[in-house]
């Protein structure tokens, strides 16, 4: 099967790499809105305009679109989904009612098959709490996030006077895991979660205490977390804060019996050295199911909850049971 | 949807409950090789002989089979995928290509749909699997079991000669997991994932020593384990040794990156008070998915890997992306 990437950033360079390791797919190209010149790939992949894919329509069997859920893929996947098969990394989970629609619709009108926010959450996190919900109906889920990095606090950390630049970590509190884990089913605030942590380059000069009370202050962002703020050099971020890690559990407690006497603990985790990569990964298998499924006839918008699991994997259904079931 | 249940052991009980529990079912009865008079369900289900089964032909939605994997199922599930869409939990992982094959020729030649193998393994950690070596698709996967009680190990205990009572408990090895989390990709013996816990009766007057040297060195059941054996009153294992709790963890370790740089850890487990009561829960939400899919025209042998997530779940699709995605 010919995969396209549209965009080439963090995430389209582990589309990249994830689409050339797998031996039934062919990378066909991928699509920039920067020069095409300026632009080399990792793998020597060939690079196009963005404004010329049109001209590649019925040579491409999937486009995956690597675009930001905040301006890019609202219109970017709709409008792609008119001409092509398509997967995003759509992530604005409270806009993913409206970006469906639009998406369903256009791809309708082109007869294609569109898959809508992939990766691990919205994606494999999804998954996990629908299948665990299924199962356990009388239960809770949680759901926690981190130890990883956040790209939009970090940005908001950046904007901040006197900043220079700044990460910022998510990470889940253990004794509000382990009382989930213990299937204690407690009510947890959004604080006893989460805490972040804050490593912030500084201007020279700037005023380190006001810089600390904007962020611990800062609303949505931090004000409602316990938040720890750290200076550090350039070099000391450069040298340990460089990578985009992440992950976080997804944890379902639930019970049977006649009298509920019985209680359950289903655990999903991911620990992810990068965020991009894995989700790119999670793409590419996605792209897999979907070329499989609009051979058999399926078009509209679709979600990881719409595919069976067997059209992920290059094996036939033969092998899958007899290895993997 | 009506279900019906066939087979009245702990997993009919577990399917009796579940099934009570989900507002979209209505369970049609339970059928019995036993005497339907001397059964009473545990909610009043009305009993019926398994003898006359095909009287209700076109009454049931879906017939849910709890037999055992060992002599029931194999002639089981093919005689009734001639005449219902069924479910069983076979979990002889090396049979299923020979039961797929019975049971998949059975259900067409009746226009059925059956599903195979469902539960947690096969089932949940199957897909689990699935789903993780798809998208790491270069890494290594690990299943390690317990702690939990194997009935088959406890059963092999008490055919020794002078022993009562056994229960036998699977336990990973923590060293063993915590070196495949950290990500290290471990060859691993038999002996070193999983060690076996005895808690044996015995008959008074019965010689410790031969039955202690009988266990441990049993051929494939304990000689390739680490195996203790605890002697205790038949008032100790009842109260200590009653349930049937299992679970066990998933473990796919893997790699992305141009250099293979970036480490992926995705993590499945469960902690199960009742195995049969969650293997019940599973087959009940994959029962709905069984009766979704034969609406729409999908006959023969499936299993788990062939049902998209969202057949599971009594909520619309507009629902499940609204809350779960």
């Amino acid at each position: 099967m010919k995969v396209a990437i549209y965009g080439y950033g963090n995430l389209g360079k582990g589309v990249e790499i994830a689409a050339n390791f797998a031996e039934d797919m062919e990378l066909f190209g991928v699509f920039t809105r920067r020069n095409p010149d300026s632009l080399k790939t990792l793998s020597g992949a060939k690079v196009l305009s963005a404004d010329d894919i049109l001209k590649y329509k019925g040579e491409i069997d999937v486009v995956i679109i690597c675009g930001g859920s905040a301006t890019d893929l609202p219109t970017m996947t709709p409008d792609l989904a008119k001409h092509f098969n398509v997967l995003d990394s759509f992530d604005t989970h409270a806009a993913v009612p409206t970006h469906f629609e639009n998406v369903d619709k256009a791809a309708k009108e082109g007869n294609n098959l569109a898959l809508i926010s992939c990766g691990w959450d919205p994606g494999m996190f999804s998954l996990n709490r629908l299948y665990a919900s299924a199962i356990l109906p009388d239960g809770k889920d949680y759901t926690f996030w981190g130890r990883g990095v956040s790209q939009g606090h970090s940005d908001a950390i950046r904007r901040i006077d006197g900043v220079k630049d700044a990460r910022q970590y998510t990470v889940p509190i253990d004794a509000a895991l382990e009382s989930v884990r213990e299937g204690k089913n407690p009510e947890l605030t959004t604080r006893q979660k989460h805490l972040r942590e804050c490593y912030v380059v500084v201007e020279e000069g700037a005023d380190l205490e006001r810089i600390e009370q904007e962020i611990k202050t800062m609303p949505n962002y931090f004000a409602d977390y316990d938040t720890t703020v750290t200076f550090i050099t350039e070099e000391e971020l450069r040298a340990n804060h460089s990578g985009i890690p992440h992950g976080g559990f997804v944890i379902r407690s639930g019970f049977t019996g006649q009298n509920k006497e019985h209680k359950h603990i289903i655990e999903y985790s991911l620990k992810l050295d990068s965020n991009p990569e894995f989700t790119a990964s999670a793409l590419v298998a996605f792209a897999r199911a979907v070329v499989k499924m609009r051979s058999r006839g399926d078009v509209g918008c679709i979600t990881a909850f719409d595919v069976a699991p067997r059209d992920l994997s290059p094996l036939s259904n033969e092998e899958l049971r007899a290895h993997l079931l």
